[in-house]
């Protein structure tokens, strides 16, 4: 009966992109770690439910947890800082000079537990997660990460050219060597909820022989891969330059084999762990979107750190329209925040600019897709992720909502519309739960 | 000695747009209300302060108070909610008919007493706020505001035309009598912080005749007034049709003395109380602005709500190289957060987008330049308001981002620019002043 119990409250979750349920007042099973599914009331809830402790949230809103597919653990210390610059000035500047100071494990030790700390009682249940090219930071990140309940990739980053001198790894060798050193640590250590996911920085900061390696490690150990994709055009104009056999900035990830499913399966679910999440895809063209599509890689949205750092605006009613994974990014510290209550908000804000200033072809996002991103949408990369539907993990959050006084009556969709628009950081979340284990 | 006391702490505050002071450590005299300057320490304070009450905020930020140039009172009931359309359709379903409840006084009652109690937490210790249409209630959230401590403008709304039939004016007489009486109303409760200001809805909702009355009654009372412009393409289409004898949308304001100081003096600082507002001016024309140059007009920059209703990005950078004179608005219920923090930032995301996606002529905002918009660009609106400069009123705000935990050290400047970024509500903010008297 480990991990067997019901959660009464006001239960909302995506059904579809475009619809979501509430149920005021319903019951919500955790079934071993797994969802029973939502029922209206007692008199619904099958048999062999009917023992299960019974944790009753009165008014509280209890919806799923929420999927980060995109944070820079490291870059966390800065978060706030050094906005006034693009994409290649801001990385020379602000990012891998922070990152170099991970060689020093006890910075790293101070730095990682702020943030391990400050996830933990985040929207945020499962995460995929940038560290540095250091392998012991790396584990000491994992470790970390690993005692606090949630489920997550973690990368150690690779990067064998055009870096920092203080960050960059030697050579393709030194760095596919440390990479193959830092899986079999992972593997000793016998984690439960974390894993290494294969994570060349971008094409300018890594060679093609480090990308081979790199391809065939991720098929020898079968691992997910992470990485950035036409997030700039300074970036974009540059990977002509260094890849002038690829077709599209895409095209340098597919060509080793570092984009999609291991099994190349079209939208292939549940799929497990084994996918790849390219972030931005900003200015992603239709040859390179078609790739994304066929390759079945989910695309991480980070509307806040498009907007920070001056990219500029994603045209996800683009992806949506074309049934592209897509999910939401905080990339902590091109974005400063670590809530992904406020990355619906800004990809709701930065679509209907996108609409307004450049394009209404496509139309702004609504709440529901937003949400729907937040939850379903980056959750499947963790397999059944992001609903309450009975056989998916139970990935929760428990939300009181009453310091946001009103004269009005309220449904409960517009309660969550509304806190999301106006949650204060994470005080409000008072319950959680990853894979049915409460962190708090 | 009433209100004389110096606060001992980390002082930062605007001298110019591009430049900030930060003085660790230092101490910030209150003298009367009226700030005594920034001392760097006890050998550079005055003689004749050296007697005064230290209140030590140890290593807290102290920042001058922020003005809030647009904010409607009525819509704090919906913030967050209903964003999915745009200016026009958005009255409609949302405002008009929230705004009529305020016709019933216990309704008022409650929605105001929350609109006031989270203003008083938040950053905001001046505002220029819109009531509704209805005396009483308008009296009523004018009570609650004096004995709140924060010092405000706020207007009875006028609309006789195009509006909601259970919120519109029986006839621009009525309106005019109905204002009348309020301004006296105003007077007979000898109000210390809570002033009076001249509110047409915008032109849409107001006939010529309205008009001129209003202008009237501003010039009679010396009154300070506020309104919309430029916001919606289709509004400023509309004001097209009504008032074709009009040169440009300002222009029907102006027509009326509805724009600038009373006395018509550019620039005349301190102007008192008596300038006029515009909020949003998101799509004027050269001509409109010349026009808000030339008389001295306020415009009130509210991104989050531009951002909301999808009315457009406004180029704030052509505001400030003109000289104009602006500052933030949290519109709400435009705009979803009561927090001028969050409005900073928003106007930077904004002016970030623009540059991108529109018009790379105009540099994308500074933090500094945002700050100062907050502070003493909408402060100006109620005279010596908002730098710590001797002689300017004393508000005043104590900030502690203890919480906002990070491995790096962190100049002061640098830690307000973070907390900024990262303010979650009102929670930081643990001690405020308005011209000297401390709200908590």
């Amino acid at each position: 009966m480990d991990k067997c119990f019901i959660l009464k409250g006001n239960i909302i979750q995506s059904l579809t992109p475009r619809e979501v349920a509430a149920v005021p007042g319903g019951l919500l099973v955790c079934d071993g770690g797994i969802s029973g599914g939502v029922y209206a009331g007692f008199a619904d809830l099958p048999e062999r439910f009917r023992g299960y402790q019974l944790r009753d949230m009165g008014d509280m809103l209890i919806i799923p947890g929420m999927t980060d597919l995109h944070v820079h653990a490291p870059q966390y210390t800065f978060r706030g800082l050094g906005m006034d610059m693009e994409l290649l000035e801001w990385l020379g500047k602000n990012a891998f000079p922070e990152e170099a100071r991970y060689r020093e494990l006890g910075y790293a030790d101070k730095a990682y537990g702020i943030f391990v700390d400050d996830l933990k009682k985040s929207a945020t249940t499962r995460a995929a997660v940038f560290a540095t090219v250091h392998v012991p930071a790396t584990l000491l990140l994992m470790d970390r990460l690993e005692e606090s309940g949630l489920i997550t990739c973690v990368g150690k980053v690779n990067m064998d050219r055009n870096s920092d001198e203080a960050l960059q790894e030697a050579s393709a060798e030194d760095s596919l060597e440390a990479t193959g050193q830092w899986i079999n640590e992972c593997m000793k250590a016998g984690y439960r909820r974390t894993r290494p996911i294969i994570t060349p920085r971008f094409i300018p900061s890594c060679s093609d022989g480090l990308m081979e390696g790199l391809g065939h490690l991720r098929r020898e150990y079968k691992l997910p891969v992470q990485s950035h994709l036409s997030e700039n055009q300074h970036e974009i104009d540059w990977v002509k330059e260094l890849c002038p056999w690829a077709s599209c900035y895409a095209d340098a990830y597919d060509r080793f084999g570092l984009l999609g499913d291991l099994d190349g399966a079209e939208n292939a679910l549940p799929q497990g762990i084994s996918g790849a999440i390219m972030a931005h895809c900003v200015h992603s063209t239709d040859e390179e979107l078609r790739l994304l599509k066929e390759t079945g890689t989910f695309i991480a949205h980070c509307p806040q750190s498009n907007t920070n750092i001056s990219s500029g605006a994603a045209p996800v009613r683009a992806f949506l329209d074309r049934g592209l994974r897509v999910g939401l990014g905080t990339d902590i510290a091109g974005g400063a925040s670590i809530s992904l209550f406020r990355s619906i908000v800004d990809a709701i804000s930065v679509s209907k600019l996108r609409w307004r200033l450049v394009d209404q072809a496509y139309k702004p996002l609504t709440m529901e897709e937003a949400f729907y991103m937040a939850t379903a949408g980056g959750g499947a990369f963790f397999g059944k992720v992001g609903r309450f539907g009975a056989g998916y993990e139970f990935d929760a959050l428990v939300i009181d909502d009453s310091r946001y006084r009103t004269a009005r009556q309220m449904q409960r969709w517009e309660r969550l519309e509304r806190f999301i628009y106006l949650a204060e950081g994470s005080g409000d979340i008072i319950g959680k739960y990853v894979a049915g284990q409460r962190l708090f």
